[in-house]
């Protein structure tokens, strides 16, 4: 359960359906992207760490009910956790708009590295940044279907 | 460490890459999808488990080094784990193949169920299924960056 | 210049950008899709012609402009063209909403067939449809770079 | 028909297919993208011409028959066509190789132009270039199914 309620409403496109006639595994973490991209801009804003500047080094989702391609957007709640020195997960949880209906889709984690791309090295956030994330924060995630 | 040293190569796309100029994180696991295609059709066949009848539940994925398109394909090595009644995974290392180099730039783990779609519900794996995956199974992933 | 202006804003995704860090010319016909998908529906309803039911044929688009992600949609006005007993051209241009700017990224058209996919045959539009489709027409496309 | 037989083999992916279960009509471009950057390092090398430095200003396409999804590949023959001082066309056909059958599945050409990302404009060919071109060289398409 986060305890923010930051989302994003990403919507789907046609394409994500695969030969099964649902949007593929895949495009989930698609889907999950462009409402991290949106969420880090948001969260972050463009001083002190920008977009290039975080690189992905695991992601965890696990899939609980089908979804099939509809004009409606899916609603996409994340928030950050796990928050170190030098990066921290974001979690996410993938539902229907409430005016859409109640489905909860997936959910996920990401691990965030911040990275400076001139040592390639991983980098320290600012104190700043970390107090930002501590507000949004939330609990990890329970995975339902994690086998260990 | 596979006990099982079954792979396939995959051929990259130039498209794979976003703006940083590396395979995006995303299509890593597009590239193994298609690894597992093939996989699963090699090992179970089209007689008792029709690709249609395998849902995927979770993925697990670490990144280990950025990897550029080239023309050459990436190898996949891939072996069952944690097989049981009604499912498996599928454990994953993706590398250069040794005329390419010796990169090892991701591991990963897939969650599948064996699934009846005319009932809606999970279905048990015959037993000359699972003596297959038995024979080609290997250990499951050591991920390193898994936070808990 | 599209005599309706029926128009259809689609959201871009941070991977459209390919590695030149513009939106590959590839998705820029992937945009246009969700736009005739939203379009057809809305078009043609669900009686007489479903969207199974139509077949592309033929696509010709030309760039002029290159298009860098944002959050804000593209707009993409969109008319039928060159109707016939059996199916339509649709027609695109994607440009700015207005409360972005004034670009005008590509103009496009698409060959689409209506399709009887028990006969494997093309199939004839029904009186109704062609009136609707009419009601709506406008010009085909002057492509700026058409070589012949 | 091509006076030169050069080709490239382009590796289907499943995901290629979209939910009507045939190779989706904006894969076929994507599968194009590939043979082209293929042709393009073959044809003209990494000096004089860097990849970087072709712009796509059009692409027409037009589909003759359905794809599906199969392991073996799709050969896809290519050659200049309309060169000029600043760019060139390439025309495709989409094919079977010969050991998998005898489908031709799309014909298409792009239009490309040599540019110059520090000026921001079109550059000239240099005469070695435009040389090795026209000795590759064949016929423009003749598309079926283009309107006017």
């Amino acid at each position: 359960m986060p305890v923010s309620q930051y989302a994003v409403d990403v919507a789907l496109r046609w394409s994500d359906m695969d030969a099964y006639g649902h949007v593929n595994n895949v495009q989930f973490l698609r889907l999950l992207e462009d409402a991290r991209v949106a969420a880090l801009a948001d969260w972050l804003g463009n001083h002190d760490m920008l977009d290039s500047g975080i690189v992905v080094n695991r992601h965890e989702i696990e899939y609980l009910a089908p979804l099939v391609f509809r004009p409606a957007p899916v609603r996409i709640r994340l928030w950050p956790t796990a928050i170190t020195a030098t990066g921290f997960d974001v979690a996410y949880e993938m539902v229907d708009p409430p005016e859409v209906g109640t489905g909860l889709y997936a959910r996920a984690e990401s691990g965030l590295v911040a990275f400076d791309f001139d040592t390639g090295r991983p980098r320290r956030l600012s104190a700043d940044v970390r107090d930002r994330l501590r507000d949004l924060s939330g609990e990890t995630v329970r995975f339902r279907w994690r086998r260990r």
